[in-house]
This record gives C-alpha cells, sequence and structure tokens, in this order.
C-alpha cells in the first residue's frame, strides 16, 4: 500500500517558496493601480509580526500617500519613476531609542518571571552603544523589508526595496525624528514589465562556508 | 452565475501567509534531529535569492558543524542551549567590501547597458562611506534571515534570529577576515517547546503613520 500525500502540506512548502522564488526587484509599475486599505492593513499586520531584538519593535513604517510629497521624494530619489509610478511608497524608519521608551509594553502580556529579567536587561543591552542601536534599525527594518515584500509577493504585487535616495532629503519632507533614522524605502505594486534577469548570482560555495572561513 | 474562484491563487496567499504568522522565535529544540544536507542546500540556496543592494550578495552563512565550536560559541553566548541543541547553527556574516571586489560578477549577465551604468556606479556609492557599509551589511543579512525564516517554517522547522552573543569571541572562532562583520546568528531545528505567547504587540497606530510623523 502507498503511503498517503499530505497535499497540504506540499502545497505550503511549494507556495511559501514560489513566493521567495518569484520576488524581484521590479521597477516599473502600473501608475493607475491602487491598493486598497484592506489590502495596506493586510500587508502592514503582516510586517508587525517580524521578530525584533528584545521584542523592541523599532520599525516605523510611514505610508507616503499625498502625490505632492511623492513627487519631491522622486526628485531625491534620481527620479526614479517607481517612486511615484507604485501604488504605494513605504519609507521604513527606525527609532533608535525604542529600547528605553517604556520598555515594558513590550513584555506587557509575558509571564512575569521573563518580563522581570527582560525589562531590565534591554537598557543594561543598549546604553551608550549608539552603533549597536543602528545596527538594529537596519537589521530590524531588512527582516520587515523583506516579510513584506514576500506578502506582497503573494498578494499578488511586486516590490522594490530602495536605498538610491538623498536621506536627509526624505527626512525633511517626513519630517523624522531627531532619535529616527530611515534605513530603506519599499514600494509596492502592479508590475507593468518584469524586473531583468537576475544579474550575476554568486555560486553557493562563494557566500557559504562550513564551521570557518 | 458565479465567478469562478481561483483556488490555486487562494492557497497561494494563505500559505505564504501562515509561514509568516506561524514564525516565532523559538528557544528549545530536539539535540537529537539534525537537518539532512538536502535541506541545508535547499533553504541556503534560497536566502541567496534575497535581494541586495546593487545586487552585491554581501552576505557570508557560516555553517557551523563541529559540536567543539558549537559548545564554544555557545559558551560565548551566555550558554544558551539553542546554539547546540538546534540542528543548524548558522553565523551571518557580512563582507563590507564586496562592493569593490570584482563587481562586474554581480552584473555578469545583465545587459552590457545595465551593466556599464551599474558596475562603476557601485564604487562611487560605497567608496569612503563606512557607515553606509556597515548599514548595507545589516540591511541585507536582515533580509536574508528572514527568507531563511520563513523557508525554514515552510519546510516545518522553527528558527530564532539571535544577537545575544560576544561578537568578537565569535570571531574568533570562525577565523573571521578582518574586512567582514558578523551581523547575527540564527539556530533552525525541530522544536520541543514552542515560543511563548507573543510578548507585547505595538498597536499599529503607533508604528504606522501617514505621509510624515
Amino acid at each position: 500500500m502507498q503511503k498517503p500525500i499530505n497535499v497540504a502540506k506540499l502545497i505550503k512548502i511549494m507556495e511559501t517558496f514560489d513566493a521567495i522564488k518569484e520576488r524581484r526587484s521590479v521597477k516599473h509599475y502600473d501608475p493607475n493601480h491602487k491598493l486598497s486599505e484592506d489590502e495596506i492593513e493586510k500587508l502592514l499586520s503582516l510586517a508587525v509580526l517580524s521578530p525584533t531584538s528584545f521584542n523592541m519593535q523599532n520599525w516605523r513604517f510611514v505610508l507616503v500617500k499625498d502625490s505632492e510629497i511623492r513627487k519631491q521624494i522622486r526628485s531625491a530619489s534620481w527620479d526614479q519613476a517607481q517612486v511615484t509610478d507604485s501604488s504605494l511608497l513605504l519609507v521604513l524608519c527606525a527609532d533608535l531609542k525604542s529600547w528605553k521608551k517604556d520598555p515594558a509594553q513590550y513584555w506587557k502580556d509575558a509571564p512575569k518571571e521573563a518580563r522581570d529579567f527582560l525589562v531590565p536587561a534591554m537598557g543594561m543591552f543598549y546604553e551608550g552603544k549608539e552603533q549597536l542601536q543602528r545596527d538594529e534599525a537596519m537589521r530590524s527594518c531588512g527582516i520587515a523589508a523583506q516579510t513584506i515584500m514576500l506578502a506582497a509577493k503573494a498578494m499578488g504585487y511586486d516590490s522594490n526595496p530602495m536605498i538610491g535616495f538623498d536621506p536627509e532629503k526624505v527626512a525633511q519632507l517626513i519630517n523624522l525624528p531627531k532619535d529616527h533614522v530611515i534605513t530603506m524605502m519599499v514600494v509596492i505594486g502592479k508590475q507593468v514589465k518584469p524586473a531583468m534577469p537576475r544579474g550575476g548570482q554568486l555560486p553557493l560555495d562563494k557566500v557559504v562556508f562550513t564551521d570557518r572561513f
């Protein structure tokens, strides 16, 4: 007798892998397409399930909807058309000091024992370490950006992570608080032209090492 | 007449979303379970599909298999059991100078026009900007880490991203080159105890802004 195949499991394996494989950085979007409010909320509700160190949830997501601000950000981004043509422009920022802003809120639902250990540990881990605080901003936003890009792919949309912009000009436009940093932008939308084929993948043995370099 | 439902599309939406929802940071693993070589290769083949700025592919993945090195890393990680009990320990590193190491290799398969623009642009963008080079390390590895953690979830495994370790000690143990940096570790395995319930989620309106702060 043949072993029964677990179809649900097979589909799951295929489909998450497909989102990873099919995600490409798309530059050309349908300017007439908009994401619905429900889709935007779905996307952000998934984004905030991304892990952060000490659960500090340091990411901040600025949805730029105002077309005038989008035009100004486009001109601060080497005039890249995707900034205004995509359906959604997200400026990913991080609060560099979230670890010390009422840290108990990040563990309010945890068992008392865990909370009593974790809340003071956060302060001790980050206090005075400016570079580590910035690393955390980039790391958390990188993780969340990939959640967003894969969720968008699964919803039938494409995306592009961007660092090609003048961070100081964009900071002014979105009124970035002094203790925050912009980590990248992500655009999402309906592609009108696919990404170009992959430009030059390094073979696995150039990037994977066993035990040591 | 009813509109036909596109079942394939619905399944896809559900399943990628499930991987995002079900990924939790698991601390307790079955020490007797090992990932097969095929599974490890699958995981890393997916990881390297993650986007990087200018396609610089700056991540480096060190698979720590040697049990003695794992023990030493565990003792440099506040003795966290997951370091030795998980099926796979990945030290995520980045080459801070990948943008200037034969940059043409990252665009070898691209159309000449794109290559002629992108290859020199990389050098101009990063030269002399040490903080930006480090940001890129953290950003790229954050994105790749989430690819790995979601792919692992879809394969039936759990994971945990870690920064609680002494980076200098771990750097010595894995013989980290001088122009590289450790960005985080990720452990993957078969959970023996689920993650604790989410500790304290911030409501969306605390992390999402429209147009400006």
